[in-house]
């Protein structure tokens, strides 16, 4: 893409989501799922870490690294749930991807759109390996910034192919209707959670409220369903009772941050969990029978964002959706930094 | 400095030097290790964490968190020593700082050029507050990239007049005095460490060679000296003989992060060292008689990187040396990030 190793290659906000409009938004997920199979096959090889979290009061700002000793990742990743009352994003989010063996830049990019792209293309992998064979319908609970992502990944990588909507708030479920107006899904809009599970065969729960909630309860889920449960993602907010978690077989990224993150923190600290990567692998199995219910406790981690970042440099060979960033400082003797500053001062004269 | 809280203001290289070229090297550094002072005044109420550090044969890459409860900052920065045999820079940088109230980053820098003012002003805060009254004579050893903001900043800040230099690489030295003509600093060049000793009253070791190095031996150090040992930054480089630890009084900037990467990895671990911060409060004091021999153990902090972005933003107030970043993602509706890529595909046409 470049040899001028001090100008870092930027994806903006702007050239995101046109490279993702050029590809085509479900090709662009298919893509970055296939990145976060191979990257989950190699998962032992990876530096892991639990995200680097500084709280506050409104939220938290995490720093999420990883790397697999050719490239370093991480990315920087804010959750302020009070942000929607302001017209703000809850999440926002940037990357950048780096070389192991020199330490330098090489690529920066916007992530918040690449972040929904990649959650959903998560689930789909998780979904792919979990659900029943021949699942095709899908219960959206909660129609917010990631839903629409989850029906379309969910569509093109496991064959969904009629969605079951609901929210607490009416206007988000017709939103999230009309957005998915032309997709070819079959897209039905229900007045309580109840009527959105009716028939399904996997259910994502993306909700944002930061507290305890109860989205899915007990008697809602049947034999054989495969849950994504996505939006409890940190401490304090959950989606799905106890009882399912209970009822449940329960697939994990990394189980230190899941434990502490994610619905099983409902759990005693020894609940047995299973990890994804090791259904990938084949080292354990998937879905035991027709009348199990597989729970997929999502909450982002690191190496998915690794993934996402990859599949964007390789995007990127071939589009020039990007700007140069002069970011990193190129004197023409490394020794000798102040000079530069000062041939500087004789340029500006 | 912007209404639009999606636009991110970046710093380039190039803006850097200008701006640092606008204001003044010296008036820069001065700046900065103001707001140094002021943040090691208020050091309890920073959120502190050691470096995240990502490991690799050649080198590291690492990030340095932190946050007062208003702004949250971080730099990446890498340390690969086998880079200068290629032609590049074996530490790069660059830094963020964001609003704990929203989560959204408020300032993207270059930090390659920063890191070294800071490095500089955090010498000179160390060096005006435990030098002996006076002192006037710097003994740099060492001049590489950071010597001459070493002597510029104590030129400036502490009152030094005269810089003696020694590098094991003449040339090195050479590239030093040339640098600092012009500066109204009496300058030295010196043939052995031993040499650059004499009558100084100041010296900063400042080298850059990734191993157990003594620079400095015991038999060099006379009484009075205060000694800024900035080059031994990481577990295996050092660069002072241990028995000039064992005659010093010493002070750090973060305890559990310099007992494994200061100078004070070679002794034991529950070695009494004291806090520069707390010599800046007056809750300690500083050196204790003209006799002593004290040692600043610099390996850099994060809130010393905090406290330069800080000025920097500061400075950006009344300067236009700054581009603009469509890094935050703004949907007009933060529920409907899917619409916003609609609305871009309807633009595109």
């Amino acid at each position: 893409m470049k040899d001028n190793l001090n100008m870092v290659p930027f994806v903006s906000v702007e050239n995101m989501m046109r490279l993702v409009l050029d590809i085509g938004i479900e090709t662009a997920m298919e893509g970055i799922a296939g990145y976060i199979e191979d990257d989950f096959r190699r998962w032992p090889l990876f530096d892991k870490t639990p995200r680097v979290a500084s709280h506050s009061q409104d939220g938290v700002i995490e720093l999420m690294p990883t790397s697999d000793g050719i490239d370093y990742g991480f990315k920087y990743v804010n959750g302020h749930p009070k942000n929607m009352r302001e017209g703000l994003q809850t999440v926002t989010a940037f990357g950048l991807l780096a070389s192991v063996d020199t330490g330098y830049p090489v690529l920066l990019s916007e992530m918040t759109v690449l972040t929904a792209l990649r959650t959903a293309a998560t689930s789909a992998v998780a979904t792919k390996y979990l659900a029943r064979k021949g699942a095709s319908c899908l219960a959206l609970i909660g129609n917010g910034a990631q839903s629409e992502f989850q029906a379309l990944a969910l569509k093109r990588i496991c064959a969904i192919t009629s969605v079951r909507l609901y929210d607490a708030d009416r206007a988000a479920t017709r939103k999230c209707a009309r957005n998915l107006e032309g997709s070819e899904l079959e897209v039905v809009e229900c007045a309580t959670p109840q009527q959105a599970l009716e028939g399904a065969d996997v259910v994502t729960t993306c909700t944002a409220d930061k507290q305890y909630a109860t989205i899915l309860s007990d008697n809602m889920v049947g034999a054989g369903l495969h849950i994504n449960g996505i939006g409890g993602d940190c401490p304090g907010k959950t989606e799905i009772h106890r009882d399912i978690l209970l009822r449940s077989d329960i697939y994990v990224e990394y189980p230190p941050q899941t434990r502490i993150e994610g619905e099983i923190q409902q759990l005693e600290a020894d609940h047995p969990v299973k990890e994804l990567w090791q259904v990938l692998t084949g080292e354990i199995e998937g879905r035991a029978n027709e009348q199990a219910i597989t729970l997929f406790d999502g909450v982002g981690f690191a190496i998915e964002d690794f993934s996402a970042l990859r599949w964007l440099r390789d995007a990127l060979e071939t589009s020039d959706r990007y700007d140069e960033l002069d970011m990193i400082a190129d004197p023409d003797d490394p020794r000798d930094l102040y000079g530069m500053l000062l041939r500087e001062r004789a340029r500006m004269g």
